[in-house]
């Protein structure tokens, strides 16, 4: 007997062609050969992928669950991705649609109750902007970031394009924009927490990372699929106190399900918190989608954001709970002269409902 | 004035809706916020992308141009990848087409010209194979190398599935198996090269490939889509002397065009040699796409594979030419034990259409 672990996939076929379709899925996703020609025992028996169950979903595609075996994994989340939709990604009539984390990758439970600790946030949800646009100096950077926190944000986060480009380095900028959140939370009194944006190769996230941690900085965000899967955690793990934000960018891949790839395989990688495209903003995932997503990633933070408006506080909180940080960006620059009024609108929106969530 | 690169999008919409589309793609991969909230002109004129030609493409879909800012870039190929595609990724209306690639990530001119010196393959096309099933002890696969080898071919590659597993960890299996392919080489005379696919994290990665140049190997294989653009440049620049072949697992995001991302952009990150599936395999690709994306990528050898088998040769040498190799996996362990047999001729048959085509 060998360890497996079940993926599901969405394939579109005909019923009679299926059989055969699930089967090379299987092969494709193990030894990648035609079993004709495997001559040793253990690989067809315990490395070759197994087709576990095939469903008819009744609009043109089949549900074939397949069961994969660990040995083929090992402790990288780069050969998990590998296994998971290597070379099937290449068929576009296959949709990676859900997947057993193996055990050895399960997120940590930290994300949102450790953040709840960290900010004092009993029950309501948190709120969140961003830093934009890109091109403005660290100086311009760090004033916008301490009228964010003037008005009572929990969270400013970089805007996932700053990066450390010669208008604004990493190196200068963030110092500056931590040292203004922190002079805001003064004022304030409330921990408001600023979010770099790391990139690069390992190396650099990991120079960038300290940098931050230099800073008293504790919340970072990385780009997964940008980053790749093994070196987020690397990084995840040499940082075990950083609540880490997964930004979705280049996450588009259609045919991994948001649900799985937002929802599970980012907090596998050590993501306290998941940022994702809310329905009903600039992007297209249905309520259905995000709701399962968000579920999925808990007890990591759910992030939705994407062209949030201020009134929509109440709509989004009701849909998805308070365990959740709503992510309002271009929609508080707009508010020009008056964001820092602005934020303290957002601020007490989230404050209120929770409030009312718990029957003050 | 500001220097500018150029993104081409095709974009699903109706001829009402377009300008407003192109619009908002410019934005959302620049500064990814409602202008209106910006209040610095330098940002407006130099950063904010500009769309510089839609065209349409009367099957309901506008190729749409955009300028970007290169400074928006920086050095990092990674934020190359989020200039071009981060956010718009997650519009499934939207498929990044091409893309000037700026010059800072232009590959060096290496790959082809680079591995006939070292082969001493004057015209013709290369031959290669891989090694599978995954699960083998390195033994086995090496035992494997070795009768491929012994069949005169160029490459013998890992199986992109062999990772660091428990069954076959890199460290013992990379040497076992360079030695038996020096062994057949010394036998043959034909200086065949075994190339070893590197996993894991920036960190690993360089471990790993340290470990193949102690044995003396200059071919190694990696899967951007999986290690991170900006850790595959970090890696080819640290290994200049190495020549690095692509593998496409997890490039299938359906909409990069397959032209760009193997064809443009794998090579732009320092690789020699770049794989994808070839019309008339196992995969979908069609012959207008892989004759692009073979023209895109060279110098950067051309591997077309998954699923060819020895009949084919004259046909897709016909097709490619000889700045190719051809890579015969599976088809060729279906031989069992005449594996050093069908090696051989599949090498004779490429050294014979070399023949013909110059004339001998």
């Amino acid at each position: 007997m060998t360890d497996r672990f079940t993926v599901t996939y969405h394939v579109r076929s005909d019923a009679a062609s299926i059989d055969a379709r699930a089967q090379a899925i299987a092969v494709e996703q193990s030894v990648e050969m035609p079993l004709a020609g495997i001559d040793e025992p253990a690989v067809l028996s315990d490395i070759v992928g197994k087709v576990e169950a095939i469903e008819d979903r009744g609009d043109g595609t089949f549900s074939v669950r397949i069961g994969l075996a660990l040995a083929t994994v090992g402790d990288d989340p780069g050969q998990f991705m590998n296994m998971l939709f290597g070379n099937t990604s290449l068929h576009e009539d296959v949709i990676l649609r859900d997947a057993v984390i193996p055990d050895r990758f399960q997120a940590s439970a930290g994300g949102t109750p450790e953040l709840r600790r960290r900010l004092a946030v009993a029950q309501r949800a948190f709120t969140g902007s961003a830093l934009k646009p890109q091109g403005l100096a660290p100086e311009r950077l760090a004033r916008l970031a301490e009228r964010f926190a003037l008005g009572g944000l929990d969270f400013i986060k970089d805007d996932h394009g700053l990066a450390d480009q010669a208008y604004s380095p990493f190196a200068t900028r963030v110092p500056m924009i931590a040292g203004a959140v922190a002079r805001a939370a003064r004022s304030t009194g409330h921990p408001t927490r600023y979010i770099p944006s790391l990139t690069g190769d390992l190396e650099q996230m990991r120079t960038r990372a300290k940098i931050a941690v230099d800073q008293g900085l504790d919340c970072m965000m990385v780009a997964p699929m940008i980053a790749g899967f093994s070196n987020v955690l690397a990084l995840t793990r040499a940082f075990p106190d950083v609540v880490f934000f997964a930004h979705p960018a280049m996450g588009g891949a259609a045919r991994i399900a948001p649900e799985l790839l937002i929802g599970k395989l980012f907090p596998a990688l050590g993501f306290g918190a998941v940022i994702f495209p809310t329905y009903g903003g600039r992007f297209g995932y249905s309520p259905a989608t995000c709701r399962e997503l968000a579920d999925n990633a808990r007890p990591a933070l759910a992030v939705p954001a994407g062209g949030i408006t201020l009134n929509r506080v109440r709509e989004l909180l009701d849909f998805y709970g308070p365990d959740t940080m709503l992510l309002i960006g271009g929609n508080l620059l707009l508010a020009r002269d008056r964001i820092t009024e602005e934020s303290a609108a957002f601020a007490a929106a989230v404050a209120r409902h929770g409030k009312d969530e718990h029957g003050q």
